[in-house]
């Protein structure tokens, strides 16, 4: 029996070496590559992904999950296998022609997609995207037809990729509370904002200046670079391995907070994942629990450590000693600057006061969309209407700062966007029940000692992995399931109060 | 027939794409990756590696194989069966157990040599290294009794691996004339150069500055940044695959020649590999022929284009211009500190001179290991005797300088060093190709023109690749098999005649 579940293990550990080629390839690919490399590393990638898809799908690995169930009483095992499944089903549930003509259909969608936008074509745009969300809906209804019972909508089967454990029906719930508090929240904070004279951030900022400063950064959140990298990319993202964690940042030479916001978001993913427990390594048991988790922990070092009124002025010292053009801005300055409110069309560069009810549109519509309530064609109207609603904007005609701006549909990635807003309110309530550990939160914050908000991440969080549902973690570690009251308050503080 | 070669040409791309992957991943382990993520990098390489292997002596392949000659007229077509065959038997020929025995006692003894080597310990090292011996002369049986009547000598079943097609009796009657002439000739340099007055170039160079340079030098030898890389390593390489080939160097920046002639090196051996044909992408028959042609092309970039008198008069403009403090040194006196020629003890710090005194030394002491006319407790005595007859130097009872300062053995890479020398001789014979080709060439180089040797190379050593045998090669672009002749006149040219 033990024999048996150490083959189970060491064949999934076999596929996580597989995915280590792809990741560092991948990195590799968006950060070091020459353009002459595009189509053989396009050529191999394929090749390792196919290598284990089909590790993942063949009989062999079929039978040995099968029996491993028998007289296995070990609890934790008992939730490896379990996670084993999740990994085993996912892959398995669909026809080998739906994952190639998905695969194709979202690589010409998003190819096209890439001058569409530019262009605010929405009827070139379409031509392609009816086939991706007929795909999709194709795709959500086999992951329901293997599951029988399992996934309450055809839109929850999609969903479970991303926001694993946390249903349609829950985040609804959710999601109605925002909607019925953050427009007149917004209204307020603009209001209140309007009084303020803001300090113009804007001036010459050398890169080379801006990268020690974000390497300072790194550093004072806990960063370990000898278990990690930090390089320069298009958009920032963050991947990597056991004990080597790379996120990349890009800088402009006008403006030095973009980079160190995006730089504490990255070391929050980068952390989340250098703390998942080594014994479980490449075990599905080991691997971050969702996006749902993953972005609470990034948005908690962004919006909560790094932006707080406490750290921000502590690392004011390292702004100015490299920047020193930015001495005239003292600690107060910087925080109104960082904390602006302003409904706007982009989501990626919306705060974060109205960036949920983004999320919340998006959510709308790409359910109705696989549940099959909305037909592609049209969105435009529909999104018109809840920009309005939301935020008071209209994108009547503009699709290019309307529905064409995210990638994520193109492709066919339906199920994702929830996991930023769920994340925020995970990050918020996470970060209250940090804040009653620790009274002397914005003491310690103050003297940029980062510390305590890692070892209790990592006692809560991370070291959790999947070994637990994503809710069982956050009733575990702050009390109760995510809530959204921890979000709207710490809303309210910052904005309305103007404290944290 | 035709479907049935191309599913073997299919099946070698397969495996050609895993070795990107291992490219790729071995790159970045040595110029880019963090400490901590040596444990799971060592891990995917080895899965990688083990993935390969599985397919390369797979049943399905050799059944392929055994079909693909029935029939088959084209002579492109029968080549490339030929070396897809060379493939499949030096991997199918050993046992398992002797691999895996191989590559661990490899590691043991390459892993204590990096610290007997530093504290002189030749009995340490001998302990492992006996094993390596025994493993090695095993792994050279199995080859021969694999292909009965192949391989004249075991010796020539390891050489094979880096010399393929030139055997070692070959490789003997060439040896035995650079013996008969280079040590006198080295008396002769050492001599006219002791009446020269040296120029001493060490000074403060920026490294920034240093690998400015070093672009300017590899942009104009021809290299395509948009289909490659340079960047820093402890030991310079290269390596890469199609369309990406990547480079790297090491700066002192009290020296800045060291670095330009490394660069020169890795060029030509990343112009080499670019310069493969695409339409033989993946497939055996479109690999670099072997490590002696390999080697001719970056000692042609390094020793005969490079240091050319007139090239290096044409860059100095360069240099001068990026590193000021060098203004003082005309070309003269550039060419004059490159062409020191000293006996020395380390391999890889000796001149083009004396260095095949060395590489004759190491082949000599390897076949006798190898044949079995030499125990490997006798090497330091042998060392030393060969060491006071070619280069007058003595090595007894220094081990680090002597026997224990190439890692080559240690890891039972048994066959590699002929192809340093082998490469030097080509180099000088493949120039003197095309010197007659080119009359101008002086002129050309004067003016900082490489193209006509980058499309001379192209048309005559690369787009060969491996559809032809290394010395066939070496007759079709020179006009002769390799001859020490043309290294000989080329050494008496430039270090007693002052030429070139």
């Amino acid at each position: 029996m033990t024999d048996h579940f150490q083959a189970l293990e060491n064949y999934f550990k076999r596929i996580a070496r597989i995915d280590h080629a792809r990741t560092f390839l991948q990195w590799d690919h968006m950060v070091m590559m020459p353009p002459g490399g595009n189509q053989s590393r396009s050529e191999a990638m394929a090749e390792l992904t196919a290598l284990r898809h089909e590790m993942l799908i063949s009989p062999e690995l079929g039978d040995l999950l099968g029996r491993a169930a028998e007289g296995l009483q070990d609890p934790i095992r008992l939730r490896s296998l379990q996670e084993m499944e999740r990994m085993y089903k996912r892959a398995i549930c669909l026809p080998a022609e739906l994952v190639k003509a998905k695969s194709l259909a979202g690589s010409i969608c998003e190819h096209g997609w890439r001058s569409q936008r530019k262009n605010n074509d929405w009827q070139g745009f379409l031509a392609n995207f009816q086939e991706v969300v007929r795909l999709a809906r194709e795709e959500a209804q086999a992951r329901c037809d293997f599951r029988p019972g399992h996934f309450p909508t055809p839109y929850d089967a999609l969903l479970d990729l991303y926001c694993t454990g946390d249903s349609s029906s829950f985040i609804a719930g959710i999601f109605a509370g925002l909607k019925r508090e953050l427009p007149e929240l917004v209204r307020q904070v603009v209001a209140r904002q309007k009084t303020e004279t803001i300090a113009d951030l804007r001036g010459h900022y050398p890169i080379e200046l801006q990268q020690q400063l974000n390497r300072e950064l790194m550093i004072c959140l806990g960063f370990d670079f000898d278990r990690g990298r930090q390089d320069v990319s298009a958009h920032p993202f963050s991947t990597g391995g056991r004990g080597d964690q790379r996120i990349t940042t890009r800088y402009r030479d006008n403006d030095f907070l973009d980079a160190l916001l995006a730089t504490a978001h990255e070391t929050g993913h980068a952390a989340y994942e250098d703390g998942l427990p080594a014994e479980w390594d490449g075990l599905p048991i080991g691997f971050a629990r969702n996006m749902c988790l993953h972005e609470s922990q990034s948005l908690l070092f962004e919006k909560q450590l790094f932006l707080s009124r406490s750290f921000i002025t502590y690392f004011r010292s390292a702004i100015h000693r490299l920047l020193p053009a930015t001495a005239e801005f003292d600690g107060a300055a910087l925080w109104a600057a960082t904390t602006r409110v302003q409904p706007s069309f982009i989501r990626v560069e919306a705060d974060e006061v109205t960036y949920p009810l983004h999320v919340i549109l998006r959510y709308e519509i790409e359910s109705g969309l696989i549940n099959g309530s909305l037909l592609a064609r049209d969105i435009p109207a529909v999104w018109d209407a809840k920009m309005i609603q939301y935020l008071n904007l209209s994108t009547e005609g503009n699709y290019t700062d309307g529905c064409l701006q995210d990638m994520h549909w193109s492709d066919g990635s339906f199920g994702y966007f929830p996991s930023y807003t769920i994340g925020a309110l995970n990050s918020a309530q996470l970060f209250a029940a940090l804040r009653r550990n620790h009274p002397d939160w914005q003491d310690l914050l103050a003297a940029g000692e980062a510390g305590f908000i890692r070892t209790w991440l990592k006692n809560n969080i991370w070291s959790k992995a999947s070994s637990m549902d994503s809710q069982e973690i956050m009733q575990a570690a702050s009390g109760e399931k995510t809530n959204p009251d921890y979000f709207l308050n710490h809303i309210r503080a910052r904005y309305l109060e103007g404290l944290n």
